[in-house]
């Protein structure tokens, strides 16, 4: 008896022994890893946050990597955690709060550490944003016939969106490598998907400096969306976020100094020295392999599925992303 | 400045220092916390499954338990998992497999443990269930006057729905405690949400036995429901799975022997000593409290939220559980 599977994606499968056998539907992750070289975009370094935390019992590095989003969405915050990064601000700081099926959150537990000059007070309005616009190039991402999401390439604010309701939107749309989603067609937001990382805030009207972030591990908490920035994803090493143990007090908060994670270091990836520097590229949501991959979610064919499920929410289409070797 | 909540769920709060402020309104888990003893079902020890994994270095226990489904849903597997139990099959065997986002899963590494004998082979056709049926009582949980959730507390299969598309379903109802859902009303499937347990198996038409199982511990894989058999769902320590290393084999399978997590035991809880047997109850999905404690989720007024989200996937509204004291 084989291994229990689950799921049978990562396996590579063997050649039909029989000519006339039809070759199994690849797996949504077999469709993202045959598309074409250029069907791929590299992530600048300059996109990327990098956070170290202290080294495992064994001495082996925890590196986690966040890439940030595009403009025109959170840039106020992302400004902010520029800023932050290039101040070292996070060196010695700590991931003091994991609550299960929800948040890792990190910063400064002393809450007494001054902030950099010059950080900007966003306003809550910027939790969204308007995403009427002309111009730029629609590409359909399909289901069997039936439109699943639009992907929008052009350059000013400005989507098609595809009706996909989902009890929190009844629009959605991708945009340079990022979901994002509606109600009306007018304002869209980012949505809080597993890996999302946003900014921690007191009450309103308080929208959070940046200092304070925290990535999703658990079940998509959709119900944060549009009421807290969220300003990139963990693209890399969310595994030594969401397997920490969790604190015990009230949110999930660690009681004691020692059950911290220290934080080495936070840097904008084009701070470090060029060999330390993350690659990384995502699979180009306006590409014919992304549809296809799409497609794939939500009606998966592969041979583990015997009823593929006909839709699937926007949180379970993750955009591809994979690590390249440094050059 | 307070620690940054993100959430206020837990905090107690203040009565308003002027007696015309209104009170803030209670999230949902005050809801909970605050309905009549009347509205809370005790869950019989004969419906809980309890698993010991090994102590941690400081020696404290780690106890997960598992509420297993009612009838008419996956009752062969759950027999099978019974008859696995009463053996004391699962002593001494491990947590295998733990990939990020997806699942924890445990049995015989070995695969060559021999099975007890009586063990039924489930087809695929139970995966779903047939809802139509008469009699009972529907209450309607409703959502600022609209219909978010039917519950039916009959004693033959039988549901009334509501309409609620969230791209993997299109109706859902909650039947004695337990959220499933329906594409055309007739057949019903209960859900991969997190903290599900469900029976791992290899290519159709295996169902698996229900000796090698798995909890979900990331964003909910619906894309499983009606491919695989569910059983159960954890509602006490899930986070000794969740906060496990990740796997780094194919799958999340561990590499080594090392790194599997032994299972000292799992029993029904009714072969425990009484004094030994967890105390839980479930907020009945008939009550009115767990109508406004589902509306809450689909509309956070708490003080925290500024915008509420307008409605909540299925797996967004999870059934309160708490635990009491032993008699």
């Amino acid at each position: 008896m084989k291994h229990m599977l689950l799921a049978a994606a990562a396996l590579s499968l063997a050649v039909p022994a029989l000519a006339q056998d039809a070759a199994p539907a690849p797996s949504p992750g077999e469709i993202a890893a045959a598309a074409p070289a250029s069907d791929w975009i590299a992530i600048a370094p300059s996109e990327l946050l990098v956070m170290d935390l202290a080294p495992d019992a064994k001495g082996q590095a925890r590196r986690i990597v966040i890439q940030l989003m595009p403009a025109p969405f959170s840039q106020g915050w992302i400004g902010n955690i520029r800023k932050l990064a290039a101040a070292h601000w996070w060196d010695g700081t700590s991931v003091n709060r994991v609550q299960d099926n929800y948040v890792a959150q990190w910063g400064d537990a002393t809450e007494k550490k001054a902030l950099p000059a010059g950080l900007a007070t966003m306003p809550e309005s910027e939790y969204v944003t308007p995403t009427r616009g002309t111009g730029g190039t629609n590409t359909s991402v399909t289901q069997d016939g039936r439109p699943l999401a639009m992907s929008w390439s052009g350059k000013s604010p400005g989507w098609s969106w595809i009706d996909a309701d989902d009890a929190y939107s009844t629009k959605r749309s991708f945009f340079r490598g990022w979901a994002f989603v509606s109600v009306d067609g007018k304002i869209g937001w980012p949505v809080h998907c597993y890996g999302a990382v946003g900014v921690g805030r007191n009450m309103s009207p308080d929208t959070g400096s940046g200092a304070e972030l925290y990535a999703v591990i658990g079940h998509a908490p959709r119900h944060l969306d549009r009421n807290i920035a969220l300003v990139g994803r963990v693209i890399s090493g969310i595994e030594y976020l969401s397997s920490l143990p969790r604190g015990t007090e009230a949110l999930g908060f660690y009681k004691t100094e020692a059950e911290r994670m220290p934080i080495t270091s936070i840097r904008i990836a084009d701070e470090l020295a060029a060999a330390d520097q993350p690659k990384f590229e995502y699979l180009s949501t306006d590409s014919d392999s992304f549809a296809r991959y799409a497609d794939a979610r939500a009606n998966r064919r592969d041979p583990f599925f015997i009823t593929p499920a006909g839709g699937a929410d926007i949180c379970n289409i993750p955009v591809p992303v994979r690590q390249v070797a440094a050059k």
